[in-house]
This record gives structure tokens, sequence and C-alpha cells, in this order.
């Protein structure tokens, strides 16, 4: 199995974080965002959606998204389960990961996106061209935060994201963390089990991948 | 087990159809959401994102995710399977559920709900109110319609949207293509083979759910 990865961006950071957790390496293959390798024919064959991470397997086959990765990873590497351990945690760990994408990921990169200099014209990861919309630079702001509330209050009555396991849940909402930290958003003073739930997580060793 | 819903919307009628292709019925509780029923205080209680569906299980414990619903609903219900039958095939049936869902229903609802009257100052579902921008519901209608042409080569190669199978992937699509049609965006005349995915998986007795 083959990684296609960048090094610098939150969402194969994702990958490498799971696979540090199962203490499995790949064949690691760099793509360089920042000259737009992504756009490149040879790149535009493996995964016509322009973005990493990409798993390419053993046959060829290629899975061209995180949490699909990251489920065909913790079926084939089953030691340690990072997707919960029955039909329900597997669901919770399943539902809070879709939050934080949804709820968290995606506002941040609304607002990194539509504010970074070197993403005009580029408002969007993948092959078309969007310009960037200030608004939803300032609403992804707010959401960010109002995200973080969120993870505040969650994590007020549970130890890990998605109850009392960690899981890929934990992983998105770190990446999350450090990824709304590249727009100056730091987790609140206020909130203290974000904080003690963040300094847990970012000190296992998979953090640095 | 109880399900959460609302018939008119496209969400729960994702779940609606996965429980309708393997012949389970639940007990249903509608929720009005033209009325705002989401941000009442029992509501919130049950979902503090304040969105349906909602899937409580029989100990209390709720999931309020659609694809955490539907998988826990694959794994408590195997037959059919819904989400492919190896770890391979699970992993393309998520791909695909989330690339319908982030650059297809995301899309969608950017653009329906950037522009439908009765939603301003909730341009997106939670309890929190975001004003509508319209730049965005514009940027919706593009990524739409680049979307359809997207699954459209998809199925230039394939029976179903992940593969030879049916899988949760094709009910995400076929709830895009109605919401779509709500905002008028019409499958393309030239896309052959959406045309014939969309009237075969339509016309299965699963999609009036």
């Amino acid at each position: 199995m083959k990684l296609y990865d960048c090094h610098t961006a939150p969402s194969p950071r994702r990958v490498r974080i799971f696979l540090a957790e199962k203490d499995i390496e790949l064949e690691n293959v760099e793509v360089d965002l920042s000259s737009g390798e992504q756009f490149s024919p040879a790149f535009r064959e493996l995964n016509p959606d322009c973005v990493v991470p990409v798993l390419e397997l053993d046959d060829g086959r290629r899975i061209t998204e995180v949490t699909a990765i990251c489920h065909y990873l913790d079926e084939t590497f089953p030691a340690p389960p990072l997707f919960g351990t029955t039909p329900a945690s597997r669901a919770r760990a399943l539902e809070w990961n879709a939050k934080v994408e949804q709820q968290g990921l995606s506002a941040a990169a609304d607002l990194f996106r539509n504010t970074a200099r070197g993403l005009q014209g580029h408002a969007l990861p993948g092959p078309d061209g969007y310009e960037q919309i200030p608004e939803l630079a300032e609403r992804g702001r707010q959401r960010v935060i109002a995200f973080l509330r969120r993870l505040e209050e969650q994590l007020r009555h549970e130890q890990y994201v998605a109850g009392d396991e960690f899981t890929i849940a934990d992983i998105t909402a770190m990446v999350l963390v450090d990824f709304a930290a590249w727009s100056k958003i730091e987790v609140p003073t206020d909130s203290g089990n974000l904080k003690r739930w963040y300094e847990a997580v970012s000190s296992r060793p998979s953090a640095r991948a």
C-alpha cells in the first residue's frame, strides 16, 4: 500500500496520525501542493478530485477520502480499534467524526481558504477555481468558535470526543484545533475540559505525525 | 428504536430509504421543522445540534448523524448489506457517500438555504442564526452542476455510484438529485449514464420513502 500525502496539510495528517496509532508504516509519496502538483495530469489520473490523501492498495485500487481510508485501515489492521468496538460505539465514533468535519473542519477551511492570499481563485479544494468570499471567512470564524464550545460541553461529560475510548473522532478534533490555530483561533481560556483533552491527545506520540 | 424524522426534509429521507431497503419499520416521530420544533427545549435535549434525523436506541442512547445512523442499522440488520461486503467495498461505499455529501449535498444546501425566503437568518441548520450569503448560493449552483457531471463520469464506468452493488452512496446521490430539483437543477440532458442510473434507483420501492 502507498499513501499519497502532503506533510503540511491537515487532511492527510489525519491519516498519518491514524497510522501512527496503529504503528503501521506505509510507502509515502509526497505531493507538492504548494506548486500545484495535485492539478497535474498524473495526479488527476490518481484522483480526479485533486486532493490528498489517497491510499493506493496493492492491486492498484485507490481510496480518496480520509474517513473511508481510515475505515479500511481499521478493518485491515484491527489493533488498536480506532472506530469503537461495538455497533453503538462505532456509530458514535462515526457520528462525532462527522460532526467535527461538518461543523468544525469545514468552518476552519472556510475561514482559512477564504482569507489566504495564496488561495485566491482556489477558495475550495479541487479542480474548479472558486473566488474567495469574505463573508464566508467571517462566518467560518464564528462557527469554529461555536464548535469549540460544543466540544467543551461534550468533553465535560466524556473523556474522549466519542466516549470512553480514543477514536478517529479525537484525531479529527485534534487536527481541527491545530488547523484553527493557523487562523489564530485558540482554545478559549475558560474551556478547561477541552484543554485537558487537547493536552492528553496532543502528547500522544502519534500527534507528531 | 425510534426515529425522529421530518417527512419533507432530505436528510431524514436518506434514513427512511435505508430502512425501506432493509424492510424495517421503526416507531416514527415527526418533528415539525416548519414551525421550528427543532429549536424547542425538548428537542434540544434530544439533539443540541437541532437537526433531524435522530435515532433513539432502546436504552435511550441517541445517534444524531445520517451516515452513523445507517452504519448502526447496517450492523444491526445486515441483510441486504448497504455498505458493501468487503473492507475495500465498504471503503468505496463510505468514500462515495462522503463525496456526494461534501461535493453534492452541501453545495445543494448552500444554494437552497441561501436563497429560500423562509430561511433568512437561518442559512445553516442548527441553533445559531447565520445570514444568507448570495455569492454562496451562486457558488452552490455551479458546484452542484459540476458534481452531477462528476457522477455522470463515474456512472459511465460503474453500474452504481460505488461499484457493482447498490449502497448507501446511491441513496445519498438519489436524494441529492431530488434536492437539487428544488432549486430547478435537473440532470443535464446529455448525461445518459446519470439518467439511466437515476431511473433505476428512483423506481425501487424504497424511493417512495
